[in-house]
């Protein structure tokens, strides 16, 4: 882990420990964060100001970074295990969309004063856990005081054959329009926290609030997915704005068919009736699963696959010439779609 | 530049423009960041989810993350244009220290409402001088809205031969320790802006401010250090407490004498007294000078390399059994050192 002085000309605290009862940061990142880089080797027990990665032959280097902002992408009421998670899986969730094997990552963390080792015991204990999930190790980064709201930047570093890298630029008209998993859960789950809104069941709720807090990156999925998808994204800023990247970066037209977005049980039984719903759940974001194209012809090799990494998949739609994304309705009508998804300004 | 969808539940505006009469995310990216990405081939334009990185054959990539924090590492008031190259520059340094060359970087930018196009365009500006200084360019990123101070974090990627990397664990007894350039500087010019102190003359004054606002990370001569330097850091925390880290890495004792930490004239002047700048000096921070050691038979080639990089460089101690840093005077008498650094929390 670095040490970046901070030539601090504000009013934060110079000496540790702080009033949050946390040793300093030396301490702090030999007793939380070296655990988590034992197992690398380049990592040097977060003991040197850089880390290493041999070179895999063959190979491509994928590259990542992503910020978790506290007030902006999560609560401070959230559970700090769920927190750092949800970090780490939405850059390795960009990996997944594209192909690639997550090996490792960076971690910048910039930490105000009130958490206290309980907090970010529990912090460190959600990167162990999903290390041991995805065989990746933490191999460097940056702790920092700061002012303002928790920020967490997680920089995910994988690897992908040479020129296999699947892009957003190369669907063609002709190609299916697929997606993984349901949609819409994520954003469901965020009403919840946010609106208060009430789930008809607990079951329900539980499923939309776990899929809104620790999202499910579709690595073995995605790796399958060389050299059969002709272009793919992962669900961030939500289905249809997502989609619309793929159209605009390939030069092509999307079109979708409303009944065919995959919805899950519990996200029917709190957005009610279906039409609505889905327009809803295609605004949301936060999804995380991966929209993809692909020719006809890879259509069993995409299924196998899915059988393969249990992997829900769904054909949504198709490929034109043109540009934009439409729904459609079950008799091929447009259905207006309002907002697109989400702008971070 | 990736978009990670932020599943707001807090106050921020979920539509562009916003007040500060600033395009969109997706315009802006494409107007400030795509330009700086143009040139380099794994950023494919900004346009797709990851950045990737080619093999270079007989290389390890190397790594660095490293935040800079509104009030914490520069002030509201500093140039944008300062402020970007500060925090590139110091991911840089920690590269030059390893003997790395820099090919590109990652961009996470979480910003607040307030700065506008006029000081996002120095910002960008900033960043596009450095790449033309340092041959880098920008591979991808991301950027966020925040409630909280402006929070850049930067992931520097260069390149080193295969297991030519310079640790901070090889220092061992009778290897000198080399500082480049001079000390103190920086803190400085922290403190002329934070308590207003007076340099006895304008000229000292901008000198000083310069070294702090923006350091020179010393990459041609760090470069050069492979094969040569036993052990390296740069100097971030403070002299002393980064000397520190290379004796605890190393398991080795650090002797310097104050008489030989080289300070600039404007130090001087700004200091008075020379053993109490040294002091001061040897305390401070944000020097990003390289702090190394190397075997006295490396000399001449050591003072070869400072001349072809034209990089001042100085002996200032030597390295012995034990542990810790100490600091002596011309008599050889120990100087008693208070506060041998900054720590974060």
């Amino acid at each position: 882990m670095g040490s970046a002085r901070p030539s601090s000309p504000g009013p934060l605290p110079m000496t540790s420990p702080d009033p949050a009862q946390r040793p300093g940061e030396f301490e702090l990142i030999a007793k939380l964060f070296a655990p988590l880089a034992r197992d690398a080797q380049g990592a040097f027990g977060l003991t040197d100001d850089v880390a290493v990665l041999g070179p895999r032959p063959g190979m491509d280097v994928v590259l990542k970074c992503d910020s978790l902002i506290e007030s902006v992408h999560f609560l401070r009421d959230d559970a700090a295990a769920t927190i750092s998670r949800k970090a780490l899986r939405r850059a390795l969730s960009d990996l997944a969309a594209k192909g690639a094997r997550p090996c490792a990552y960076l971690l910048a963390l910039a930490l105000p004063r009130w958490p206290d080792m309980a907090w970010l015991d529990a912090f460190a204990g959600g990167l162990a856990a999903d290390q041991a999930e995805f065989g990746i190790s933490l191999i460097g980064g940056e702790t920092d005081a700061t002012p303002g709201p928790i920020t967490i930047t997680v920089t995910a570093i994988g690897h992908v054959s040479r020129g296999a890298l699947i892009r957003r630029n190369g669907a063609r008209p002709g190609d299916l329009v697929f997606v993984t998993g349901t949609i819409g859960d994520a954003g469901a789950g965020l009403a919840l926290l946010k609106d208060g809104a009430c789930a008809p069941s607990e079951e329900a709720r539980n499923f939309l609030l776990a899929r809104y807090r620790v999202p499910i990156p579709r690595l073995a999925f995605g790796r399958g997915l060389c050299g059969l998808a002709t272009a793919a994204i992962d669900i961030s800023d939500g289905l249809v704005a997502d989609l619309g990247h793929i159209a605009e970066t390939s030069g092509v037209r999307i079109e979708i068919v409303a009944g065919r977005v995959p919805l899950s049980a519990a996200l029917r039984e709190f957005g009610g009736e279906a039409p609505r719903t889905v327009l809803m759940a295609a605004g949301a974001g936060d999804d995380y699963e991966i929209a993809f194209t692909a020719p006809a012809s890879e259509m069993e090799a995409i299924l196998d696959l899915a059988r393969r990494t249990i992997t829900p998949v769904a054909v949504i739609g198709s490929v034109l010439p043109g540009s934009g994304v439409a729904m459609l309705d079950g008799t091929g009508q447009e259905i207006p779609i309002g907002r697109k998804g989400y702008m971070h300004f």
